[in-house]
């Protein structure tokens, strides 16, 4: 099977069976992070460009790291080292860049739909590596492969995803795609993070943690973006901490077999205790190893490649 | 033939033959970046540094791209995280490369002859990618070969370059080049932008863009530097644009068959309107294309590779 | 033979023999960077990444070629373009490019013992390329390496390191690699410069210059930090260079065949004169191709690779 996409820019427009394709892709990706030699010549002679005007570590890492194990070239481009500064247009940089033929573009833009304009003018694939406050799908992917090897399936499994839900393109990707699998998605976090027609997407909304999580088999907390929103959104960080932590208190309401998962970075002491964090019942660094596979999964479907 | 220099400082002291070995080695380049698999194994176990002094987002990819797909391997260094921070000197930051081995150092910096202290001083290739004001010689073979892959020569065409010609090391290469080969060239700016004695290289001079577009073959327009010049220089963005922009008003004077070029990035609106960077008549995009094989070439030239 | 250590942290836990292991290998890993084909499989589908909270040109891409001339992955990390920016602590930054599965963490960190911490987390080799003003071990290695190489031993040789002894991992890290090697160390400094138990550790402490580089076969000098000490440790750089300096004036008072090094990048007109780091007694850049040298082998020491 194969993905008829050449770009993926979001989970809203993914059938299940095309997740399942890019899930079971990863998963037999995984094993190459794990050999001796970590390479497979499945993309030697290809260009991946990742072209960010967010910084991030963990992402760029990733998706450099998937594309060598394939054998492709990598090509970072970030703004602050970018003609960005030169003030010409993310039309007239990706026009330049389609010139170069390179055969994927794996961009992070502040701008929801940046990715989308991109897809439409260039006849590479684009990869949306993150949009505003709008979509992060190989994070969802990520996530759900992880849920999924975890927990064996995804349907049927209560999942709750606390913090600012109306901010989040990791909340917005992930509501997409679990509810899709067949997962019941609830959401908490204070009322002005909370998307007022968030029950449309098929999810509950609370405003306490404690509701959210009861019984929860996944509970995914959400970086508080403390470098933004806590000034004008929320009083304090400490208010948020004593409300919409995960700690040792609230946990035991969830489920015995409950999994957490965050997508990093953590705000230790904010949004999830430490004790939480390294506990157990932590897979966030699952996450991780499984964004890795997911994101060669995805460079080599949207290259051609087909699962057999 | 072979190129016999080690060093590529400047379209000056470049022979007709030389400009063209160079631009037929390019046109042989070409291909590699369309196969399915974009890379040749020519220049497997050579290392290439692309020390940035400036900013730049296509020349550094365009040479990035241009060494992995030669298998080279590229390193890149740029001012924002580089030893420059602590006040090593050019020099210094150059003789501790050399002493690393690489093959090739390509070099953008904003002191003129930047170039040429490095190459007198270092056993290395150095390319020019931008010195100052004074020579741009990458940008003006790939303007040259797209000239003479759309006109099918270069010798007898009228080429109009018009914006900052004093400040522009773009147009300085071209002219030097371009005359070379037998073109006729001409120059419109503001009075503050043209260089007292240009018509001593054999240039026409005018400071209306409608006398240097009339009847030529090819209008090469240059990015106007609004971060620098234009408080001091011109009086503001639009009267610039009001008297020296190239838009649908002025550009039938020129021949029915003019073509448009632009070194980007471009600034939409000010010295170019956007119907015309994007209009047919534009060859804007084969430019980068052209950018990327001309450095191919280069760098397959300067470590010893012949063309049949 | 091999190194039996999943890290390598500081000169202080090295035994003679490991010393002595590094540098015979570095020296069958020299010839490699002057063939003309400079690349060997022997890492091929590693990945080796860079994690740069100090910015570095040389030490930095140093690694880099290191690992692309041994065929490996290389991944650049610095603070600038990092999550670092949002917060993150190291430990988790650590961890989670511990769950991408990378073979080599290169660290340079401005808190001593930073790397120690990683190599207690992780379970991939961490290599210390400089902490706070902690060791800087592979900076000592190279230097040892250079001394070896050019004098033909280091049992018995007299060498003076003069500067900021205190605040210098480069002192530091010498001084335990030097003293174990059999040579006799000496120092030199302003008096705040000199910390109190320095003769602890078997070194001849002095306050002039004049009295350390005496009869000495290798003087070291290091680099004075301008942007930071000098406001509060010591009156100016005019009167630091007035007494500290290595000029042609003081080095008479060495050994007629001493030899002068220099970690980078130097203060030219500061702790030295141009004359004498341009001189013929000067081994600075055999330090820097040496460095490339030290770098593969530890690389391939700590992935297993073994010395015949």
């Amino acid at each position: 099977m194969k993905l008829n996409r050449k770009d993926l820019l979001g989970i809203q427009e993914l059938s299940v069976e095309e997740i399942n394709l890019v899930l079971d892709t990863a998963e037999s990706f995984l094993e190459v992070s794990t050999r001796e030699i970590k390479k497979v010549p499945t993309l030697r002679g290809k260009t991946v460009v990742n072209l960010f005007y967010e910084p991030s570590t963990r992402t760029r890492t990733s998706f450099e790291i998937a594309g060598k194990r394939l054998s492709a070239d990598t090509i970072n481009i970030s703004t602050s080292t970018s003609s960005v500064v030169k003030g010409e247009t993310l039309i007239d940089t990706a026009k330049n860049l389609e010139a170069m033929n390179p055969d994927i573009i794996v961009i992070r833009h502040s701008a929801a739909g940046a990715p989308h304009i991109l897809a439409g003018l260039l006849r590479q694939s684009i990869i949306n590596a993150g949009d505003g406050a709008h979509e992060h799908p190989t994070q969802a992917l990520l996530d759900m492969m992880t849920i999924r090897s975890k927990k064996g399936r995804i349907a049927g499994l209560h999942v709750a995803i606390v913090g600012d839900i109306a901010h989040s393109r990791v909340a917005r990707s992930n509501i997409h795609g679990l509810s899709k699998m067949g997962a019941h998605v609830s959401v908490a976090g204070p009322a002005t993070m909370i998307p007022r027609d968030i029950e449309k997407m098929g999810v509950r909304s609370y405003t306490r943690i404690e509701e959210a999580i009861r019984d929860a088999d996944i509970i995914m907390m959400l970086r508080i973006q403390t470098e933004r929103e806590c000034q004008s959104i929320f009083p304090s960080l400490r208010e948020y901490a004593q409300f919409f932590s995960l700690n040792r208190r609230n946990i035991d309401l969830a489920s015995k077999e409950v999994l957490i998962m965050h997508p990093g970075p953590m705000n230790r002491g904010v949004e999830i205790s430490p004790d939480i964090a390294d506990g157990p019942r932590s897979i966030i660094l699952d996450q991780v190893t499984n964004g890795v596979a997911v994101r060669m999964a995805l460079l080599y479907l949207l290259t051609g490649g087909g699962n057999p």
